[in-house]
């Protein structure tokens, strides 16, 4: 049942486009599925992948197109003319078509919607409804596709209204009910129409406690509503409190995976959404930034050192454990902060108070801590490392490990409450900082020790 | 719509508990979704959550049990006994229920099911058939609960036969079409059944071109089959091509949420599945591990430095720059790795062969470290640094890139190759491997060079 692509269906549909086989090109796709078929895309030339989709009839190509990744999808769909993009968001859910459209210049945006407005009245006033909203709330990632039933209807005259308004829905989960203003009431599941007698109506079988969102929610929301409610659609309503669009659970699929993937950007000092193929210089561009933070970092750490440079000369072994100390540093520091973000992400709990939380971290901090450094100052008894700087590691990793932990919990706590992503605070942010820090303590408790 | 869990609303509760109010708690968990009761009892102690579940009718307290985070439920549940457990499973769907009984002593186990033998025969068979799946398996997340008819009935009976299984199922998308040996051929959405006349028979109206999976395949890769075709739920199938059970998207959620928790975990070093409200023992013990491995590197970076103390005596300024060789190469590490780890994951993509992805790796890396390399020279310069010691820096930087570049690319794809969860090496791992590469390159650049 499931595809696979293989090299060699690859190098046949190759063969087949360069010798111009439409019909084979037709046939090879005939049977898989769409979101196969936009797979395959993704292994040819951006030439071959045009030759693909012509071959298609309209209505599969678009059903192809609205498959492929967006940020491909953008660069891909230049080389089609207004006039044919219109034909195919005919073909496409209005959530999809409403993100083609938004990708556009506002040249072509306006040429698409004339086109559009021609072979299809009511997707164009879907899409012109659509690109009105920001792509981070609710009303733009809903889809106007849905089947609206009036509250006062029979059971048979609401199947009538589906065979109406269904047949472009793939999807059909309820149907939603409203008021004569359009405000919405409820829903009646699939199942409940299907056992239900015809002529019983609708007022009497809705089901009014549901979960809906306003059109200016943020799309998180969106995502962690339906996760929490395990809910397969969610309809949205403007302020009014009318029925304005549906939003379906994989289309929350992409909220999640995005948020993921902007948090590991964060969290590994990648400064955009990058992927392994982008080209040579928008790679060195993401990482160059937190590159330098971490280079401005380490010469702050030089100059900082140069301050103690007559305690390193009297004592040179105390180089050897620079990079321990601020090794222990960033580790625990990330532990820690990436402690805090999950727990911020899952911020159905009512807060613990700061101060418990810090208690909490300090207790686990000094375990860690103590073991850490008892079993350094072992290490460097057994390898007759001088008792005295022996004394000074131990005390510095202890500190450090203190200090790095209430950075690290502290950090992504401020970073959320300014409305910044705490993931940030588990990334090259926090190791620079810890570096500074770990270097502070080991030369300040070398300094008072030592001398 | 929207229930929001506030102080006032908890300590209501609180002294509704306390005063045995049982008429107050049921009234006030009766008009909110068992989702949000579920979250209100972590905001509660144990006893009183036991108390509240108790007030609730049975089939409310078991749907507020299924919505509970396994983790907490699991010790939750050890306060009721094996006859009200099977009283609770009977409510709740096969797969939580067999979640459930799989989280219970083996005696405790046997005891629930011959409970649930006596009052639901059913849902014993379930349980027991579905305990037998590894969690990480489509059988393992599959529930029992679908509807399954006949090729050869008509519309009518198929309707028929939803009234008499569908009772126990939510949520129903489309029931499945078998074979008379149970083989699953297909499946009819109940959009179809509400259109098509009651005398038709299912074998013309079918849709014999789905997606299933067997019993056997692991939960990554249905989560991934869901997701790419963007399916509600997916039928379960045994090596006979039997139907056994369904999955629903609600189910791959966790899944999903899972698998990023855990690579979090391993990127920031931290061993087991732990919770900022864990106890401080166990918080203690999941960070250990990657502190000693840090801690090791450490030593060993000392003991490495130790060999290069002449160097260090001749030029004690060579010390202050450590750190910025160690941080540079664990922050490009961490960079490239995650950037693999993510590539990994998107694994639909035919694989590039390994000396193209080195190659623009190594570009990418060239022109970061030319560029960190430059600005650090010029700083030095600007900070009347010894020009000597800036080459050295420099020279070791631009090595360090290099060689971090390499590293942090080949140690996920080699761990991917060896089964290991490649975004370990976006963790600890690699950051303390750096600071020793980075050790090394600068210590033999400055012997070389500075004698």
């Amino acid at each position: 049942m499931q595809f696979e692509i293989t090299k060699e269906y690859i190098d046949a549909i190759k063969v087949a486009i360069e010798s111009g086989d439409e019909t084979f090109i037709k046939d090879s796709f005939a049977d898989i599925f769409p979101a196969d078929t936009a797979n395959v895309l993704y292994e040819l030339s951006t030439d071959e992948s045009i030759a693909v989709i012509q071959a298609l009839d309209d209505d599969l190509a678009a059903e192809v197109i609205s498959y492929v990744d967006p940020d491909t999808r953008k660069d891909f769909l230049k080389n089609f003319d207004s006039q044919k993009l219109a034909t195919y968001l005919k073909y496409i859910d209005s959530d999809d078509a409403a993100d083609i459209v938004n990708d556009l210049s506002i040249k072509e945006r306006e040429e698409v919607i004339s086109y559009l407005e021609k072979v299809n009245k009511q997707t164009a006033n879907n899409v012109t409804e659509l690109i009105r909203y920001e792509s981070d709330v609710a009303g733009g990632i809903m889809a106007k596709e849905l089947v609206k039933t009036n509250v006062n209807w029979t059971v048979k005259r609401c199947i009538d209204q589906i065979r109406i308004q269904a047949e472009k829905i793939e999807r059909l989960y309820s149907v939603y009910v409203v008021d004569d203003e359009d405000r919405l009431l409820g829903i009646v599941s699939t199942k409940k129409l299907l056992l239900t007698p015809d002529t019983i109506p609708l007022k009497d079988i809705y089901e009014p406690d549901i979960v809906s969102v306003n059109s200016y929610e943020e799309v998180s929301q969106v995502a962690e509503l339906i996760q929490k409610y395990d809910l397969e659609a969610l309809p949205v309503i403007n302020v009014q409190g009318r029925l304005v669009g549906r939003i379906t659970v994989d289309d929350v699929f992409d909220v999640i995976k995005e948020k993921a993937e902007k948090d590991i950007q964060a969290m590994t000092g990648i400064s955009e959404s990058i992927e392994e193929d982008d080209s040579v210089w928008t790679l060195t561009r993401a990482r160059l930034p937190w590159l330098i933070i971490g280079m401005m970092g380490g010469l702050l750490g030089a100059k900082f050192m140069g301050i103690f440079e007559s305690s390193l000369v009297a004592v040179p072994a105390m180089a050897f454990f620079i990079p321990l100390i601020t090794a222990t540093g960033g580790n625990v520091g990330v532990q820690s902060s990436s402690l805090i973000v999950q727990s911020l992400a899952a911020n159905y709990l009512l807060e613990d108070s700061l101060g418990k939380r810090l208690l909490k971290v300090l207790m686990v901090a000094a375990l860690n801590g103590l073991i850490i450094s008892l079993l350094v100052f072992g290490f460097n008894y057994i390898l007759g490392q001088g008792a005295a700087l022996g004394i000074v590691v131990s005390i510095a990793l202890f500190s450090v490990i203190l200090l790095a932990s209430v950075l690290g919990t502290i950090t992504p706590i401020i970073l959320d409450r300014f409305g910044v992503n705490p993931a940030l605070a588990s990334g090259p942010f926090i190791t620079t900082a810890n570096d500074l820090l770990g270097l502070g303590v080991y030369f300040s408790v070398a300094h008072l020790l030592l001398g």
